[in-house]
């Protein structure tokens, strides 16, 4: 297929990794003059990961290619990753001349975290296209693609992409009903209402608050999700049995969280605890700790690929 | 050392299997006459798993005694793991037997994952022993022990105990304060809350919140916790850049997040939803469920132990 990717950034450059790792044409899209001297070095990193994967040869440079106009990017293009700014105005400028350039039942995925397909398909001339698309970064590493629509999107819209992505081993799950964070991004938000909530008032550390994380539940996470795990929780009862015996438990201990606010002392506290965390770790630069990430979710995916969950 | 651990169910013979692993005695005490029968299986099992993470030769059961009386297990005991039933009357009971037995400095563990040390060391002759060492399950795999002092507890017992789990390649955290849910058990509760408000309101599927987790945020949390997490989300600014500019986006989202009850009708809908996700997973038995998230993190710790987090 012939992708465009509007925005070059992070999420996009990730994005046009894989997709050229499958074998489309990408054809990438950014106003800004250094925009492909700063993603070429971004795709090809992205590009080095994927390479673990699975067995690929150089960059493909000759599937991909660099345009300072929207409209110039989706010509030909038979479906569109919008990955432009988290910001309503500037996606309906975006929208408009993508669609100038458009065959009209060429999909437009989104990959907003933070608005309403709604929104963003308001003044579309054809809105049943649109939909959001969302990953979690880094989208060429991380499988999951929520999938949401809008009140106009078709219902066919959705399904199509579902397979586009799920053709490149994604995993995509489907919101009921748009809402902010869609779904991954509730869960994380109130997990970490409650990691600042114990930091401001002083239960936990920042350190100890990631590491109870990263030792604890975070590795049962990474294997299945909350209700699976009180499911085996639940003994031979399974989860029927967990919540008939400690569904009253979990329910008297949300009466104990936490609504913190994100004041300035608040935020201070998070820094200087965040400081003691990274010079317990020998202060890793950013990168060092990008790249044990990214190595990381690799060997993850690998051991996720042998198991039957 | 000489382990006495005080109850054998799903908690104590993990923990047996563990302190066999690193050459430790133990005796273990539960007044049912099937303990001994139900309990060396579960310990075999747990036996086996280590073994995969390190050269072990058979289980030791030459170092492994049972007792159905808790003195008898106390006897020349210099550590105790306390893994009884989370009921405090019961937990004041059993102290009281242990503490005939011990020297009055060995140290006495709380497995509790409810439970206040305060309100379990009140009737203690010698409570300053006395501290909550909360794991997650299976404590064999999972590295977490979460140390948590009551008002009478000895800072000297929370070090000691630290040194204890550590040289076992358990990773520990403090409680700065005695809270409900210790540190680790609060944050799911978070995560759960949301889960089941998103099920109960309609946003998502159990199975899409399930898949969310395991191929979304899951995979991170098992590598670094969620300060961390954001430290990268923050670009070349880190976490100060991050909360600057991001952190009013999640205060905003903490509004939209649910508060759900967890009344009949939510609890029948969690259970059809868990049904739908397993007859996806081709409806596995919960052996072949917790055989698979074993494995997978016995795979983990491995990965882990190679990464520089």
């Amino acid at each position: 297929m012939q992708i465009a990717i509007l925005g070059s950034g992070l999420i996009g450059t990730s994005w046009a990794a894989l997709f050229l790792a499958y074998g489309h044409h990408v054809a990438m899209a950014d106003p800004r003059e250094s925009a492909e001297a700063e993603a070429l070095p971004a795709i090809d990193a992205a590009w080095a990961g994927l390479a673990l994967l699975s067995d690929l040869g150089p960059l493909p440079t000759d599937r991909l290619t660099f345009h300072r106009s929207i409209a110039a990017a989706c010509q030909g293009a038979t479906f569109v990753q919008e990955c432009g700014p988290d910001r309503l105005t500037i996606k309906h400028t975006m929208l408009a001349e993508a669609e100038s350039a458009l065959a009209p039942e060429v999909i437009i995925a989104s990959s907003t975290s933070s608005l309403m397909p709604s929104d963003i398909q308001a003044q579309m001339t054809h809105p049943a296209r649109l939909l959001v698309a969302h990953p979690m970064n880094p989208p060429h590493l991380v499988p999951l693609v929520e999938l949401v629509a809008g009140d106009k999107t078709a219902p066919d819209s959705v399904s199509q992409a579902r397979i586009f992505y799920e053709a490149m081993a994604r995993v995509t799950v489907v919101a009921l009903r748009e809402e902010p964070g869609h779904i991954a991004n509730r869960l994380t938000s109130a997990l970490y209402r409650e990691a600042v909530h114990m930091v401001a008032s002083g239960i936990a550390t920042v350190e100890d608050i990631d590491k109870a994380v990263a030792w604890g539940p975070g590795l049962r996470w990474a294997l299945m999700g909350p209700h699976l795990v009180y499911h085996l929780g639940g003994g031979a009862g399974g989860y029927r049995g967990y919540l008939e015996h400690l569904g009253p438990t979990q329910a008297s201990r949300w009466q104990a969280l936490g609504t913190p606010e994100m004041d300035r002392a608040t935020i201070e506290t998070l820094i200087a605890g965040l400081q003691d965390e990274l010079a317990q770790l020998g202060n890793p630069s950013r990168r060092a700790l990008e790249e044990a990430r990214d190595e990381g979710l690799i060997a993850l995916l690998r051991l996720k690929a042998g198991l039957p969950l």
